[in-house]
């Protein structure tokens, strides 16, 4: 049997036109995709119609158990001989724990490759007109979890948090009142200004 | 005359298969394109033959006065009623100088999008095959200008800096050794692990 592939493909904040050339060209060849809730149904129309489907709906910061689901199928599939493209919304290595998927199939002796794709950490405050660096205003830009109940956000420091120029918090708007509160009483001015974007790029933005 | 009107779009780190479907096809439908020293030639070959193709190689932190010229060129252009794709490496939004762009552009009335691209800053460490965040180890990551000459890099917060999970230092191949002393003297641990990455997805990666 020949061996297996695994692709894990970053892709992007949501719309079809935002996916790039390789993701696009890896679907239409895969003979299972692995996607999330992030993946707009418009993408995986892309694969061929015999492609198998796999919806695999983690949500962020999701028991680690689902995560290990994911990574037995990953295995699994890649035994069967098959190419796989397991597709992740925005960039699989930033916020995507697409690392923990390439830590276990190198792990495993499966052959992967890694593809970026436009990060929705970076897309969403584009979308909204905000440049997150900016020459005279800011030349240094933190992408943070928002997600509190993560198992390592225990892990920030405030203080230092509160001394960067821009601040994106990812998935955060369960918490934004209470990261507000921890970045002002760690020194951040109450007057900083704030921009909140949900769905950006999807059809209810 | 028919309104002309300004892409500022983001062609990823380099190679062709990394721009987004939705630049390729801006690409081929753009009467005039402006691009800068970080697109490869396949890129451009996108274009229609007829499309009018203009080298602006301004280097990054480079003097104001280019970024000047770009912004003049887009508007004369723009006001010539064509369709002008301004192509950037990486992302537009993202130590891109696109925000200056927009600005000027929103400051004369001229009709633009913002398209966003895969950021070099974290397709780079994903090429070297590091996850800038992963479960356990990192919830945040900033992104910094690596640039000590550029105009506001003397705003840099160090000894937060020093504090921040994971550092991503952006065109800082002239400043490894200063960066690393001042991390250190700021209280980053001297065993901290470094990755040097430079030419990702080039040819001489």
């Amino acid at each position: 049997m020949p061996a297996g592939f695994v692709y894990l493909v970053g892709a992007g904040p949501g719309p079809l036109d935002l996916l790039t050339l390789k993701a696009a060209s890896l679907l239409k060849n895969a003979d299972v995709i692995v996607y999330d809730r992030l993946i707009q149904p418009a993408v995986l129309d892309l694969a061929t119609p015999t492609a198998e489907r796999i919806f695999m709906g983690k949500l962020l910061g999701g028991p680690v158990s689902q995560q290990d689901d994911i990574h037995a199928l990953l295995l699994q599939k890649a035994r069967e001989g098959k190419t796989v493209v397991r597709l992740k919304g925005g960039d699989p290595f930033m916020f995507g724990r697409g690392g923990e998927e390439a830590e276990f199939l190198a792990a495993h002796d499966v052959a992967f490759e890694v593809v970026p794709g436009v990060s929705s950490a970076l897309a969403a405050p584009l979308r909204a007109g905000i440049a997150v660096t900016h020459r005279g205003v800011s030349s240094c830009v933190a992408f943070v979890t928002g997600h509190e109940t993560q198992d390592d956000a225990g892990g920030l420091d405030w203080e230092a948090l509160a001394r960067i120029q821009t601040l994106v918090f990812v998935m955060a708007v369960d918490n934004v009142r209470r990261i507000a509160t921890r970045l002002i009483a760690h020194g951040r001015s109450p007057s900083t200004p704030v921009a909140i974007i949900q769905k950006a790029f999807w059809d209810n933005e």
